[in-house]
Order: C-alpha cells, then sequence, then structure tokens
C-alpha cells in the first residue's frame, strides 16, 4: 500500500481489523516507528475529529505533526495544468505537493466536494493533485467521494459490537438542512461490501448513490420496512447525485427515531444534527455506538500511519 | 480537585502558592508526569497568553498539546438541550465534549462572555457544557465568569513581591473604548479575599461588580482616596454589571497615573491599552509588575496542569 | 549573531555554506543541542514553505515550537510609542514582545511590507518592533525588507549546483497580477554580492530596486542581452520602489521562457505564478532548481537556530 485513499486500498481487511483490535490493546507500543518521522495534515476544510484523532494516532506513534489550514494560512493553490495564472490562484499544485513532500514523511490531505459540478468533484482535484506530485505517501482525511479513515473505524466498531456472524447493516439516508457530500456513505457501503454482513441501502427516491459504489448492494425505498431486523442502522444525510448536490426532499420522516430502531446498534460519523437526523432518545440511549466510533478513529488513523510507515522503512 | 474551573476549586492558596515557588525553580522537574498524556486546548476566543503560557507549561511537563481555534477550524456548536438542530448548529456539545475527551487526557476551554445577555453568560454555556459531558478533567482559560489561571499567576505575583504582612492591594476600574467581561475581576478578587492581604474595590457608580463577587470587600467610589496608601494597585476596566454589558462611563479621569499610584507596585492582565487604562511611565517604570505576572501564567497553568496529573495517576 | 534578521548579520557565508553541507548530511545529529528549548513562530502574514520548513529545522533540532497567527489569533498590535490606544489596537508591542520572549528561547517574525507607505515599511515596524523590545534572539521570518532565510537556501542551492568558479547570475524581474514586495529582490541581491560570482539584475524602467541594495551590481534593461550567458537566471516579480509599491509594467514579455533561460539554471522562491512569471516548460525541465531550493529552507533554517542556540548555551 502506497497510499491510503480508499477503502479499497486496503489489501486484507480481516487481517487489519485483527491488527486494530491489538493496537487498540496497547497504543503506544510502537512509539519506535514514527520516531523521527514527519506527519504533515492539510486541511482545506474544516475539522474535529480527523484533525484531533489523527494528531493523536501521530502521537501514539511517536511521530512529529505539523497541521495547517491550508486555504486560510497558506496560498490559493492551482490545480490545472497549463495554466496562466493570473488570477486568484498564487501557487500551482505541481510546486506545492513537491515542496511539502519534503518537509514530511507522510501527507494527509481533507478536501470535501464542493457540489457544484460533478466533473470536477468526481475528479477529486485537491486530493489527486497531492497523490499526482507529492513524493510521499499520501492519507485521505475525507475527499469529495470517500472517507475511508471513517469507515475504518466504522468497520472497527461493527466488529466490536456484532453478536450474529452475519449481521443486517442497514444505511438509511437521513434529512439535514443543507446539502452534504457523498463521502461517507461511499465509503461505509464499500468496507461494509467487504465484510460478513448483509447490508443494504435505504432512501427517498432521488437520493440513490453512485451506481458504481452500490453495485449488488440492495438499495429499498420504504425506510420502515428497511429497517425491520437490522442488528445496525448507519444514518448519512447525503444530497442527491443524480441531481447532483441539490436537496431534493427534507422529509424529516426519515428521521431515524428509537421506534423505527427496534433492538438495532445506531450509528453515524458525526457531526450529527440532533432531532433532525436522528432523535435525542437514541442518541442518548445505549443502542447508539456514535462516541465508540469516534474513539475509533484514532486507532483508525493509527493503524493506517502504522502500515505506512512499515512501508518506509522497508 | 477535579476540574479547574475557579479560583474556588484551589484546596488551599497557601500551599499552592508554596507549590508555585518550587515549580518556577525547577520547571522541567517533572518531565516524567506528563509524559504519554495529551492536552487539548479549545479556542472559541482569541488569546495570546494563555495560548502561548499553557502550551509552555505543558511542554515542561513532557506532555504532547493540540490546539484548535474551535470556532473557526471545527463546527458550530449547540448547547441547549432538546433543540431540533436545523439552524447554525452542526455539531452538540453532548456529541463535543465526550468525542474530545477521548482524545485528550486534560481539555482547556476558553469561552469569554458575551455581553449580550446576564443570564446566558451566568449560565456559562460553553464551559458548563464541557464540564457536563466531557469525561477528563476541564480547566478553564477564561470563561464568562472567571479567568482564575490569571488569578492564580496574580497571586503568586503578589506573592513574590509583598513586604508587608498584610499589604494593603486595590482593585481599581480603568477606562477603556469597549465594553469588556467581568471574568479578570471576579476571579482578581475572589484569589484576594483567600489571601492576606487587605482588599478594596473601586470604581465609578454603576460599574459595581457582582454582590456575590464582592462579598465583605470594601467597595468605594473615590479612586484617588482609595489608592491612598496602596501597596499593590490592580488596574482593569469591565462593563457595567447592573446595565448589563454596557459602557456607562468612558472617564478618563480614571486612567492609573505614576502620580496616583504613589509608592504602589501596578498589576495588569493584559493586553492593556496604554494611556487609556494606564499611563505609559507607569508601564514603563520599576513599579510595573505586568511582565512577570505574564511570566507567571507559565507557572499558574503549570501547577494546576501538575495536580491535575497527579489526580489522573491516582 | 544575536538575532538573523538580514544577510548581513551572516559573519562569514563561506563557512555557513560549508556548516550547511555538513547540517544537511545529519540533519538529526544536533537533537540534544534544541532539548528544553521552544521556537516560538509568529505569523502576521500567510506561509505555506517558510511556516513547514522552520517547524521542521526546529524539530531536526530536539526544539520544541509554538506556532501562532498573530493577527487573527491574538490581538492587533500597536507600534507608535505615545499613543492614546483608544482605537483598533488592543496591545503595544512594548508588552506583546517581552511577554512572549518569556514563554519562548527563539523567536519567528513574519511581517511582509504593505506597500502602501515607503517609509513605514522601510521602518519595519514588527520586526523592529520585536527586535527592540524582546529579550531572546529574533529570526526574521520575511519582513517588508528582506527575506534572509530565503537567500540562505538559495545560496546553499547555488553552490551545490555550480559548475564554475566565478558562475554567471543574473536576478530578472519578471511579470505579476500583482504587487509584491521587495524583501526577496533585496535579499537575493545581498547574499549573491558576498558570493563569488558575477552578478547582475535586469528589470524594465521604472522597477530599479532601493540603491542602497544595488550598490555596485550592474543593472540592465535588456532582458534578452542580460541573460546571454548566466549560469543562474532567478526570477522574481516585485513592485515598483520610485512609484512605491504601484505595478508600472506588467509586460508579459519578460516571462522566462525556455529559450531565454539557453543552458541557464532557473531559481524562485516560490510561489510561482506559472505561465505569468515562467513558462511551464522551465520549471518541468531540469534545469528548474526551485524545488530543491525549497527543500533547502529546512537547512537554511537549522543551520540559523543551530548558531542561535549555540549561542544561548555559551
Amino acid at each position: 500500500m502506497k497510499h491510503f485513499t480508499s477503502v479499497l486500498d486496503i489489501p486484507s481487511l480481516g487481517n487489519w481489523l485483527e491488527d486494530a483490535k491489538a493496537l487498540k490493546k496497547d497504543p503506544r507500543g510502537h512509539l519506535h516507528l514514527g520516531k523521527g518521522k514527519t506527519l504533515g495534515l492539510l486541511f482545506f476544510n474544516n475539522s474535529l475529529r480527523t484533525r484531533l484523532s489523527t494528531q493523536k494516532a501521530a502521537i501514539n506513534l511517536g511521530m512529529d505533526v505539523m497541521v495547517m489550514n491550508f486555504g486560510k494560512e497558506g496560498w490559493a493553490l492551482e490545480f490545472a495544468d497549463g495554466t496562466v495564472m493570473n488570477g486568484q490562484s498564487a501557487e500551482h499544485i505541481r510546486e506545492a505537493a513537491r515542496v511539502v513532500s519534503q518537509y514530511c514523511d507522510i501527507l494527509g490531505i481533507r478536501a470535501f466536494a464542493q457540489l457544484e459540478n460533478r466533473e470536477l468533484d468526481e475528479s477529486e482535484p485537491v486530493l489527486n493533485g497531492f497523490l499526482q506530485h507529492a513524493t510521499i505517501p499520501v492519507v485521505n482525511l475525507e475527499s469529495a467521494l470517500g472517507h475511508p479513515l471513517q469507515a475504518l473505524a466504522d468497520a472497527i466498531t461493527l466488529e466490536e459490537n456484532r453478536i450474529k456472524k452475519q449481521p443486517r447493516v442497514v444505511l438509511t439516508w437521513a434529512p439535514h438542512p443543507r446539502a452534504l457530500p457523498h463521502a461517507v456513505a461511499n465509503s461505509f457501503v464499500q468496507i461494509m461490501q467487504r465484510m460478513p454482513v448483509d447490508l443494504s441501502i435505504v432512501q427517498p427516491s432521488g437520493y440513490e448513490l453512485d451506481k458504481s459504489i452500490i453495485g449488488n448492494t440492495p438499495v429499498y425505498f420504504d425506510q420502515a420496512k428497511a429497517l425491520q431486523g437490522a442488528d445496525f442502522v448507519y444514518a448519512k444525510n447525503w444530497s442527491s447525485f443524480e441531481q447532483y448536490g441539490q436537496v431534493v426532499s427534507e422529509d424529516q420522516d426519515w428521521m431515524v427515531t428509537k421506534e423505527k430502531l427496534g433492538d438495532a446498534k445506531f450509528m453515524h460519523c458525526l457531526p450529527v444534527r440532533r432531532n433532525v437526523v436522528v432523535e435525542d432518545a437514541v442518541l442518548e440511549s445505549e443502542q447508539s455506538l456514535v462516541i465508540q466510533q469516534a474513539n475509533n478513529r484514532t486507532y483508525s488513523a493509527q493503524l493506517v500511519l502504522k502500515k505506512l510507515l512499515e512501508g518506509l522503512t522497508l
């Protein structure tokens, strides 16, 4: 694994989940591995969990960390090749990525979808710009299309809470006042497709995810029916993929309630809008795994950094 | 002491002042104590001294530090319970505090009074939100009602400069072009009330502090008279408490001058507006303790962190 | 050397270039030197290379680093003496510099020219304010008049790539859509004047640099002619010094092309506007040294910090 940009970069998920379990038992058992190595975290968007958990993961591995809010503290970047740069952008990704690679050993990049132009978002200009021009391993801290560190934390959490051999996992769309990207939903679907679970997706018509992500996963439109018998319910809002970036329904009936949840465990990546996405009663119940998911962000990031550091020393 | 949110959390001020003296003599003598421990500093307002001195204190104790400008780098927080979160706030304190507690061992929070609604400020929504929901010790880096790290630094400084057994300490209101919170004045009064000093407060009519803070401390309205025979003059502006958050007087005659000061030592928490709060001649004289007070911010923070770390390892 | 604010602070450039070579071979060979020492980096302007390379340099020396975006995270500073501070500025440099000196062992300051008032820029209010009032060594991370860490990195890079004993080095003005400061050009000229090179400057009429910087260095106005036979071409835009801070020409004919470059090596401090300052073909060729220059920023900063740390321990 040269970079970690997608759930698909995980060579063997089963082995990784075993490794994560071991890491969590002894988080500071590999302090030597990161000694003298520097992690650069470049944020093009806001962040709470990713910012702090990835720093913590690096600290646990003995790494030094440099955090930068790229847009606010650095220079506006140009990503297109051949441009005459006489506008807003002061620096080209070709220089920025190569330069930063010289100050760090591993690079983390967060750059959300802008939800204005599907083709542009699908080209992942920021993440792919760094992937193409950086000379060190790159970690996706949430890009336009995916949030694999979150998905890995979700998989670890599910593994810690599974009772059945093949639990029923339902990803349900939930309402939200603003248009949100597809990254979390995409990566959750992708990682669950690689686990021994019975996965399905339910959302209002018009909110189907990208077909290439859905693959053979069953898609339903009746939330009540889809949630019946679920062992894990993962709620998440996303904007329309077909009418790209649009909010085509804010139907409050899709909010997850304790009644709908039944005996299932509740999952969400956070931040979550209470009483819009899910009612208070769910989050305050023992069925909620959201705090545990957030905790596993540290170990998810630490596992990825550990694998990349091991690759560096080969 | 589980948290450090107020001067009143100090169990024995006399012992603490002795401990501070010892700590200052050997600031890096407890590097083992913070090893493997992480301090999270969450700023909801700007900061210079608190930001740097608290980081330095943690470094002196061998801790790792993660600093975050919460409002600018994270998500807008909701503090009210039961809200339908379909407005500006993207995350509830119930999640944020519990999540961050998993990445840190001690948490520092700075959130000023907004001076618009007294009841809201008195409820200390941010600090109390973290206190209620965090699962780790919380340190007040200045809240609506108090700035105990500053007050402790003030007490250390006064202790270092006292000659008399029971010096006369006067807290005087001073003019300022903007409306300022009561936090520094509150905590200074509270800590002086616990020391062997003869404390009084002087301010123009309309600027009386909260009665529950004043207690039995004498309050005067004639600055010239109040400053006579003072050993320490602490100047600070605050807005009206009665006409909450209003500037009811900008009377420049209240500026502290060398003449008014007499032989007293001058104290201020900084930042200070020169020639508005106090004239240049005072700050440039040997009677000014303001730089020493700022230096003691490191040891004040370090003492608090040390006590909390010792509590963690019990 | 008490501070590092200008190329002229380097006592013996030849020795420093030898030291830089040794440092680069073993960057982490002096971890003991910075142990227990703290570097404070105060940014009044944006930064990518300086921010990250100087942090990395400090890490390589075992130092702790505290980074602060002064304007955005702290208080607006007053630099003029005797002011009645009833306006925007909340803190005077006299306090800020003395206070910060107590939390750090070395201080780095970045504060660009504002290009509105030549006399004000030439007085270097921010850098000189810190120099005057700080009680610890100060490093210039780019001020109104100079960028000596960049110039030192440039000199290291030139040294690594020189073939001839006395190469021909040409600093050429290049077009840019915005008005830029003179700092990089000033410091490059100053450091080249101290090296065994044949230096000349070429720019359109109206873009002559400060005469006190130019000294005896030949100045030309015909770019094609000036670049003939050059071994190193350093391109940089700057605004007019005579018509202070104005863009008096945007003549695109001054863009550096592969054809103009001939066999010379190409240098630029970055960030660079592609196809405005220099064409893509140059930056993508093996003649470009810009990435190597950026890499040498780490060693340039590390050498300066090392010298200052050695001074501290004397």
